[in-house]
């Protein structure tokens, strides 16, 4: 099984792994949103690693943040440039063991990587939904998942671990199901958003939203608004790291020059490093994906939905 | 002289004051920058409240920041609706006291608020210069102030007063003419940006590049890059506020709701305060203006260019 070594010299990899589709809710049938409407057909993309015991007590749901999918572990295709995102976490002999555990991986819905969003084909009208799809929320991701665990006839879950919105997936599961949720890892994450995050999401959607191409989120069949995009993901990028760790990272360092060059343009590496960030996100992100995940992140608040203390009532 | 009150109720203001100007630097001659290029003439605006005692020992020169002027005190017109930007620490019997002091405040060069920037008249083409205005640094700044300073028959300076942009001109003008400053008072700034200041800075130029409208810097006679401006501003201004101040003043509370729309728009008052601070924005400032000052403040490197220690050296 673990032919394959991974990039990040790890140890040994999954190997080759599948993507999986599971589709549910279609017609008439509705996945009810929290927001007051309905969607569906629903589809979900799923990967699993390792095997499931035989009393299905050996279960593991993995949560992917913002932009990620899932693929979180092994390789599509021996010829796949790197493995999943999780890699070096989940894999024989990791810290989620796939000796030990079944390890399964759902893409979000409102994603843009093989699940439903705003980039779906609307049976209705033969286009793409854009801004026509509903807001969602973390609790409705968390729905379509347990959806999925209905499907894999899966009644009882060993840990539920993400990190960032794949934390806050973690939150919700515990408190939504909490009889079905034996332990939890939620990671870098929080039961609600600050202020200072809220406008860190607000001015980075405000950006794909001043692009032209966004054309009020009806952008498919024409050009996308990449330059808003990348601005929304370099806003992010500076979130992600800390003050001290650009300060160590970048400093004031030039990028390939010695002297400063009285001209506008990367010349700091840090703004080198953020502009490369950019480019690559459009390559591999919708722009319609990154305004409603980061809108049901900042809707995202454990205590006004459920009460204070709902987590410790949920243990 | 104190017949005008100003709006925040902080006592008297220092009344009626004028919009001066001054220019220098006439072809042939020209202000030599420090990134190679010449400019000439150079225009300053600025403003002078109190009276120049008989031995021209009584002046303090203020700096203002990025997106100021030279209107520090008082009104222009009895109708003004609010007086200039330090009215609150400008004038009699106040912090800076206009009956003991005689305090200039001048317009740096690059701004658009009456001195040369890149929406000045470039003479050789008979348009606006856009980029094609050279690269500024504080220095620079500095050396059109102290241009002013010799025609005003001013030789020493009691006090340098200023905050963040304004600040780095008080520790250049410490560093540069140090026989010339007898003190000096730098409010929340910095002898260098640090990479997470300068990623902010990057990421808000490259919004107002990416904005179609901004056409390479030459937009004087068309449509502005208004949206790419109102998002620099706006990310300008998550970093004006603390994370605890943001808090307070926000957290998560609701603008004009009570609950959750389940669209996009503003309806956190966080995402209403920084959508409101974007529009008024740009009805009062020019786009490539804040392209040059926020890279003259990226380039801001006390120690780098006079040595480690200068500042102590100055004293």
């Amino acid at each position: 099984m673990s032919e394959y070594i991974d990039q990040n010299q790890t140890g040994a990899t999954i190997g080759i792994v599948e993507k999986q589709f599971f589709s549910f809710a279609a017609p008439p049938d509705k996945l009810n949103l929290e927001g007051g409407a309905g969607i569906g057909p629903v589809t979900l993309a799923y990967e699993t690693c390792g095997f499931l015991n035989q009393d299905k007590s050996n279960v593991i749901l993995v949560f992917h943040a913002l932009s990620g999918d899932s693929h979180m572990a092994g390789y599509y295709d021996p010829k796949e440039p790197k493995p999943g995102w999780w890699d070096i976490m989940v894999g024989p002999g990791k810290g989620i063991d796939t000796d030990k555990y079944f390890v399964i991986c759902s893409n979000i819905i409102g994603s843009c990587a093989g699940s439903m969003g705003p980039s779906s084909i609307n049976l209705e009208t033969g286009k793409a939904y854009g801004t026509d799809f509903p807001l969602i929320t973390i609790g409705d991701m968390v729905e379509a998942q347990k959806a999925l665990m209905d499907y894999l006839g899966i009644k009882s879950l060993l840990s539920v671990i993400g990190g960032s919105i794949g934390g806050m997936q973690a939150l919700e599961w515990i408190v939504r199901y909490p009889g079905m949720v034996r332990s939890a890892i939620p990671l870098a994450t929080t039961t609600r958003h600050s202020a200072l995050a809220i406008a860190f999401n607000e001015v980075a959607r405000q950006a794909i939203m001043a692009d032209p191409n966004w054309n009020e989120g009806h952008y498919y069949s024409g050009k996308k608004p990449d330059m808003g995009l990348a601005i929304a993901r370099m806003i992010g990028h500076i979130t992600y790291l800390s003050d001290e760790s650009m300060r160590k990272k970048f400093g004031r360092k030039l990028q390939n020059r010695s002297a400063l060059s009285f001209e506008f343009g990367a010349e700091f590496q840090v703004e080198s490093y953020l502009q490369h960030q950019g480019k690559k996100f459009i390559e591999r992100f919708d722009a319609n994906s990154f305004l409603y995940i980061t809108k049901a992140a900042d809707y995202f608040d454990l205590a006004r939905q459920y009460g204070s203390g709902s987590l410790v009532k949920a243990f």
